[in-house]
């Protein structure tokens, strides 16, 4: 492996969207046009504290934005995707895609 | 989102295999029949602590085995996907893949 090869695909890989909870946040987020927390931590069987933890992430790149509002006096917040949170869902999928086209007849026994 | 709803594919990755830097370690381990520790540290642009702490728990699963040698009076390691490791590798590119065949037309503008 000579030093001039480009990186490897798998470096092109996004931390904050790579992360596995992350991405299934995103994931979930991509399918539906809006989701309560609640609803979220529950389809992902995560803790309150884990969700918020890489929602957070997610918020601070500007690709997750959250509305809280209350119902029936009870605080309640939603989520969704923003555009950005789209566009970085989409070149995720690419980069993964790129990987499987590359590695997929390197996996035969 | 009903709570009888199958569990979303996401949740299927495998962090063993899926964690960004354990996942270029397996394709690069793919693509070469064997390979040194200094040759995938460079590739990968990793410190030796970096990649130690990953082949650990690569090796730990099983997925990749190690062979230590000398050259040049020199020690020499060098790595290699298991069968095992092959296996986990095409099962991430599936799961990678249904996850991209799953969401890439809801990631449009």
């Amino acid at each position: 492996m000579s030093e001039h090869e480009a990186p490897h695909p798998a470096l092109a890989l996004d931390e904050t969207t790579h992360q596995r909870v992350r991405l299934a946040i995103l994931a979930v987020l991509a399918e539906a046009t809006e989701c309560t927390f609640a609803a979220l931590r529950d389809q992902l069987e995560l803790t309150d504290g884990n969700l918020s933890r890489h929602l957070r992430v997610l918020e601070e790149a500007g690709l997750v934005e959250l509305r809280k509002t209350f119902a029936e006096r009870r605080p309640r917040t939603y989520l969704r995707l923003t555009r950005a949170g789209r566009a970085a869902l989409r070149a995720q999928l690419d980069a993964m895609e790129q990987l499987v086209h590359r590695l997929r007849d390197r996996t035969d026994d």
